[in-house]
């Protein structure tokens, strides 16, 4: 998407040298822009490790990237291969509970492996790796362009009017390397010249949503309006949201979603008050192994420092202020689930479908195979 | 309550001179124990206005002390009552929305002014400030007592557990002279025994809970845990939380709730998850006159700022960071109302009822005939 009228993904092969990758440095939003070079294994690493990219889909491009730099590397060295063995296991300890940076290790390796020269090995390590990104790309235009038709239905019952979309913590495309799966709908119909207008929940405790989905939105340019996370139960009782959507960590195969802390309110509240809520989401999220999300989902805990501190600027530094006494601990768990019964449907790369199996096995029929064996 | 062993209350007569009144400066909390002075009508004004009391029934006491110690000034003027009338007028404006801070006011007035000599009106200003903070302690004494009868009997169902409480915001004995509201029960469960442990929401954007709730807590030595806003309904999801007590800003007839914004989803989450919502409340804050609190409050809407930016500690002393950019506006709605149907029960200084017109009705037939009028 564009940034003050320029238009970025989240991660691109430096236009000057090939053999250098770029990602904009997210640790630094919404403050600061910066722009980073990457051009070893250990760069990449570092770059997942310490989140200066985050977001599944995102981790799973930074980490193709990645295996196509070690090729790159490792023609200089002695064993190209045992090579990107080592750097295909060391950048699988990045980040270990990312589903996305397997799949991308694996992908890239087998596509590396089944190469027998090594300029053969460096070209097709590029090629499946820019591929990788495209169809993560596409994936998320598939999702806009079906999620835009909800807003365009809205649209047409109430014209002229703006409509109102309520969003928590970033599913956008510093996230997935362009459009985002929630935003993705707000950003083609905001293209289109449809009157939205985003609620951005702030998203406590790391505060995505202040950060970075308010960033996206301000730079592209879409009109929104930072919330308490406390907030919008209050703005549905009043009319004030159209509709709701969100993105996904991990979908259960009958429509259970699991989705940052605070997601599961939400969802409550705009079934409480006759709101469609929506769920945008690649299919890469989706466990057909699993159908109950608030038993077989483990929700991460992290640390209770991020609810104790919180990150601002102060006189044009960044710093960290503590928010309650070391007298009073604090506990932090990272997702929820909402049950499938509070999701109105689910936007995914192949159409739109209520949160069911029956509904998802129709869109993802390959699936039924699998299921059955 | 106590605060590291010493009993305190909100505000006091200061034990070595009557004609001095003191409070706890809350703007330091949770950092900073500070206790301030108020020995005339200007200082009185300035600690409801720039927040160093807060909470509706605290406001109402720091009033009345407030004109008792106008008495003490006005003695040393020409023209007492006409002194007592520009006092009245004056604090009145310290918090235009506050009822009770009127309602002292006036009760105050009344009782000076039905005294006719001087010497009788500064004894019955100070009589009856003791008593409307007496009453006050005793209204949350009552539903304290009432309250901890709930959490005995969950006790009783799960003989040796920890019983979870969850609260928003505070209303604590901070906000009410002593007990308070909401933690009336908890406190008087914990000083009884009961192994009560608290989630303690954060309460954005002012963080109430965190700074207040969570360092009243702390400091009367009741097991507790800070959480985010969006987490309550995780904890819920999972067995965790046993009863869900808040307080209210304002109740209509039939049970409806304002309270602080965010309270309405916690009273989504509980009744979702077959979680008792108990509101516990002084009987001044039920507003008899209306009956459908989402379309007849009108809900304060209060700085962007106060989203935008957070207060904390940063190498020991208290700083303000912005968190999001100047490019992003946004919104801040201070109260929200949960209907009444979510809440399982009112806990009020003369019992425990229903959310109904009919159960509050019995418990208060005096307003009956103020209806039926």
């Amino acid at each position: 998407m564009k940034i003050d009228g320029k238009h970025f993904t989240a991660i691109w092969l430096d236009p000057t040298n090939s053999e250098v990758v770029q990602i904009i440095d997210q640790r630094y939003l919404p403050f600061g822009f910066q722009i980073k070079s990457l051009s070893n294994t250990e760069d990449f690493h570092y770059a997942i490790q310490n989140m200066l990219v985050r977001g599944a889909p995102l981790i799973g491009t930074t980490a193709a990237f990645g295996m196509y730099i070690a090729c790159v590397e490792a023609r200089n060295e002695v064993g190209f291969n045992s090579f990107i063995e080592r750097a295909a296991q060391y950048l699988k300890t990045s980040r270990p509970t990312a589903v996305d940076l397997f799949y991308a290790i694996d992908l890239m390796t087998n596509a590396i492996f089944a190469k027998s020269n090594i300029d053969e090995q460096v070209a097709i390590a590029l090629e499946t790796a820019l591929n990788y990104q495209n169809k993560n790309i596409q994936n998320c235009l598939a999702i806009g362009t079906y999620g835009k038709t909800l807003i365009e239905k809205l649209a047409s019952q109430k014209p002229n009017k703006t409509i109102n979309i309520l969003t928590h913590c970033n599913a956008g495309w510093l996230a997935t390397d362009d459009y985002g799966t929630a935003t993705a709908p707000i950003y083609l119909a905001h293209d289109a010249g449809l009157p939205v207008h985003i609620w951005v929940d702030e998203t406590r405790p790391r505060n995505q949503g202040a950060r970075l989905t308010a960033w996206e939105l301000a730079k592209h340019g879409v009109p929104h309006t930072v919330i308490s996370d406390n907030a919008g139960g209050h703005l549905m009782q009043h009319g004030l949201v159209d509709m709701v959507i969100v993105g996904s960590d991990r979908t259960t195969r009958n429509g259970d979603v699991a989705n940052k802390i605070g997601t599961y309110l939400k969802a409550l509240a705009a079934y409480d008050n006759n709101i469609p809520f929506y769920v945008a989401l690649p299919s890469s999220t989706i466990d057909w192994s699993i159908s109950d999300g608030i038993k077989e989902i483990p929700i991460e805990e992290r640390s209770a420092e991020e609810v104790k501190f919180i990150q601002g600027l102060h006189q044009n530094e960044i710093k960290k202020v503590q928010l309650f006494t070391d007298e009073s601990p604090a506990s932090n768990f990272a997702f929820d689930v909402t049950p499938a019964k509070y999701v109105t449907a689910l936007i995914t790369e192949r159409g739109i479908c209520s949160a069911t199996e029956k509904e998802l096995l129709n869109l993802f029929p390959e699936q039924k195979q699998l299921l059955d064996a």
